[in-house]
């Protein structure tokens, strides 16, 4: 696993988070150009193994939240996550030792590393998802265990800060802490989740910073041998390419903090003789997107569901597509990805499945699932 | 002026914060019932007058913010303004000495009785606006004076809390504090605007509890001896009853957790004989209310602006018609009265004249004002 992260490991993070992002959690381009301006400062950033946490170790989560629509252009102040960090630790009157990652999807990959850097503890490697979610709740660390989001504590690039220290539930802090978003403009930097050591240890999906990071020096190497990358992303996450073609229509629309809407993929048409042998089916594949890919839907019928991963990449690059960078004519790729197993128990789906974001479809598995389970190398 | 605020207090306190609050600062009667609840468990509120308060004592102002129509349907659990109290007093470190009132208008001129009481601390015969107004920035104790609103925190009925320890201006924290509020179900109980003994004194507008208390008493005499109660009302403010007609249509609508809308009253019909001698001008009187009444128009010319006072009251008790209680058909009166001279500095004006509210209108005073200026038993 990776020890440290230099300037030479963000591109390859910055890839690897991108496509785990499953189209979510902010574009990981901009936090990577925020994480090298830090590193340049105070150098690589330390990153623990979880099994090397003390079981009273004090960690939390930080992230940043609000709508990755809005992120591209309302770029940060940069010390948010610290700040945030040092409000919640000013609020429970205790120094953190690590700081875990919330999602390692996207944006949200690099901003426990500036943290981490910035307030001077090392980042986890172990994130909540394996993948990014839109809401707080939807968190391994929170499934199964005694840990609860709030107290937690958010600031905004301002002087505008805020704390909870108690929500009745985690959706409730998620409710609150989403309109305090909201109101500082639709992001904001978020420190929360308080564990112990033994918590992370129990409850992480392990060794993702280090797969993305895998993830990513994949796709850079086969870019540059002009291999068929998105067969390489999907080989390198025990995924298949299910689908490609052209995007041929995009429903967006920004509301309570979210990016909602819809993408329809029309496949490649083989009158045009375009490269389309590994691309499976052919004919429209339509993805519902909240702030992440969803559901996929192949001529209509639903081929996979959250928790399980739905990305999409640049069919000739092999670079991730986020939500908000979706456009009309891309040639995509879409590669579905079993989800972690942590992800995929009852009480998770209860909260991570397709009816928790208010779709009536049942949570359909795609046979796997070992995202995070070992380190590789 | 009131020393104690015993059982007997609470109706005659109601009706006159009710008349005061100018259609908002929500329901009276419920906030009494509240109060009257909790005397019973604690005995008599203890009232101190602003100029016995030591220059360093430490105050802060309590209430509850939300929408109106909301605070009809959804009761509080009963402890909330003690509850922001406390956790105000544990986030700054100090305890208070005693609480002011935010707006003396509506059942926030209970919280800081009940806050109080439960607290075990006095209430300051002192508010912020003489009348009530829909957001925090809108207090005579932050337009000319180094006092904030932040840091400030909030409970709801649950067990939710949110601190706001700082923002970059007062609006800004209305704005995060407004958002909690709506996650929190649109209402919540909020405690802020820490202030020294000596702010409260330079800044408040003083003996508006005995005030509302003395006007409140008034209405009931008058009441009982089947005078002209709306005369009563508008001589004991040194203010004028301006129209006296028939609620004929009411425009309404809760968004971002206001009560917002428009009333038109309609003059009673000379043809019908009806009582209209002390009513002045017949037509149609339109007022325009966000959570208050804020600018009135008779037949279309503006009469009235905000700050002013402009009270509805029924035309034969003389009972304060709060805006969520507009009915078509009620039969009323309308007294507008000038308002305390705090709110009429240049710098009041840009947080609480008719511009702030988004009108086009220009704020065009009333003759007179002395609201609050003096104790007069």
């Amino acid at each position: 696993m990776l020890r440290q992260v230099t300037l030479d490991d963000i591109r390859p993070i910055g890839i690897g988070a991108g496509i785990l992002g499953t189209g979510g959690g902010g574009n990981p381009y901009l936090g990577g150009l925020h994480l090298a301006s830090i590193i340049r400062e105070y150098g690589p950033q330390a990153i623990i193994d979880p099994f090397d946490l003390a079981d009273d170790a004090l960690c939390c989560v930080v992230g940043s939240i609000g709508a990755p629509t809005v992120s591209i252009e309302k770029l940060p102040e940069g010390t948010e996550m610290c700040r945030a960090l040092r409000l919640l630790e000013e609020h429970i009157g205790r120094r953190f030792d690590a700081v875990a990652i919330a999602e390692i999807g996207g944006a949200n990959s690099m901003q426990p590393l500036i943290g981490g850097l910035q307030a001077g503890i090392p980042t986890v490697d172990s994130d909540s998802m394996g993948r990014a979610f839109p809401e707080i709740q939807m968190s391994s660390f929170l499934f199964d265990t005694s840990a609860t989001a709030a107290p937690l504590a958010m600031v905004d690039a301002a002087d505008n800060a805020a704390v909870v220290p108690a929500a009745i539930s985690d959706v409730w802090a998620e409710k609150i802490a989403r309109n305090i978003a909201v109101s500082m403009g639709a992001r904001a930097g978020l420190a929360g989740t308080i564990m112990t050591g033994a918590q992370v240890k129990a409850a992480g999906v392990h060794y993702t910073l280090s797969l993305a990071h895998r993830l990513g020096a994949q796709v850079i190497e086969a870019q540059a041998q002009k291999s068929d990358v998105p067969v390489v992303v999907a080989e390198a996450l025990d995924g298949h390419v299910i689908f490609r073609g052209k995007i041929s229509d995009v429903e967006r629309r920004t509301t309570k903090g979210f990016a909602r809407g819809k993408v329809k993929i029309s496949g490649f048409n083989p009158m045009q003789h375009l490269p389309n042998t590994l691309g499976g089916p052919r004919g429209v594949l339509e993805i519902e997107f909240q702030n992440e890919f969803l559901i996929a839907y192949l001529n209509g019928d639903v081929i996979a569901t959250t928790p399980d991963l739905i990305c999409i990449v640049t069919e000739e690059e092999g670079e991730p597509v986020t939500t908000e960078a979706l456009r009309y004519g891309t040639r995509v790729a879409v590669i579905t990805v079993p989800a972690p197993p942590q992800l995929k128990s009852e009480a998770a789906l209860a909260v991570v499945g397709p009816r928790a974001f208010g779709y009536d479809v049942a949570f359909s598995p795609l046979p796997g699932g070992v995202i995070g389970l070992r380190p590789r190398d």
